[in-house]
C-alpha cells in the first residue's frame, strides 16, 4: 500500500456543479480549475498550464457553494481516477482551500 | 500567474519507455506509475487507486535510465497538461524521487 498522495495548486474556478447530495446526503460539489504558473525543469523556466477537475465531498463541498466563476484558489488534496475504468484520468479531492480573490 | 503546483505521489511504475534525446541533446523519460493508498474523505475511509504519468527531463531523466516495471517510487513534481489541445489530460513532471524497494 502507498502512502504518500498530496496535491497543492492554485488556480482559477472555470466551471462548477450545482451543489447536489449522495443518497447518503452528502454534499457534493465539483469544479474545474485553470492553472497557469511558471515552474523550473532541467534548469529552464517554463510556463505551466493545464486544467485540473476537482471534487469537494463532505462539510467543505457545502463552504465551496457560492464559489464563482473567475475566482482563484490554492487547493489542497489528493488525486484519484475519475473511475475504475478511466484510472488515468484524474480528479483532485479537495481537502482544504483558501481564496485568494 | 498561479505559484503552487506540487505533487507528492508514492507508486508502482508499470509503464516506462526508453531513454531518449530532444533534439537538443537533453534526456527524456516517461513512466506511469499505479498508486494505492487509503485517504480519508468526508470523515471516511476511502481506497484510492490511480495511474499517474510521469515525465522526467535532463539528469533525473539519466538517473532514470535502469528504472525497472515493478519499482516502487516516491515522487515529487509538478503537474502540467499533456499538451495545448488536451489541457485536462496531466502528466507530473518529475523533480525528485526516490526508489522505495
Amino acid at each position: 500500500m502507498d502512502k504518500r498522495n498530496r496535491v497543492l495548486i492554485d488556480g482559477t474556478v472555470i466551471k462548477r456543479s450545482d451543489l447536489r447530495y449522495t443518497p447518503a446526503g452528502t454534499p457534493v460539489l465539483e469544479m474545474v480549475i485553470t492553472h497557469l504558473s511558471e515552474q523550473v525543469e532541467a534548469g529552464k523556466h517554463r510556463k505551466v498550464e493545464c486544467e485540473v477537475a476537482m471534487m469537494a465531498l463532505g462539510d467543505i463541498a457545502a463552504r465551496l457553494a457560492s464559489i464563482q466563476i473567475g475566482q482563484r484558489l490554492a487547493s489542497k488534496g489528493f488525486i484519484a481516477a475519475k473511475s475504475n475504468r478511466y484510472r488515468n484520468e484524474l480528479v483532485l479531492h479537495l481537502e482544504e482551500f483558501e481564496l485568494l480573490n
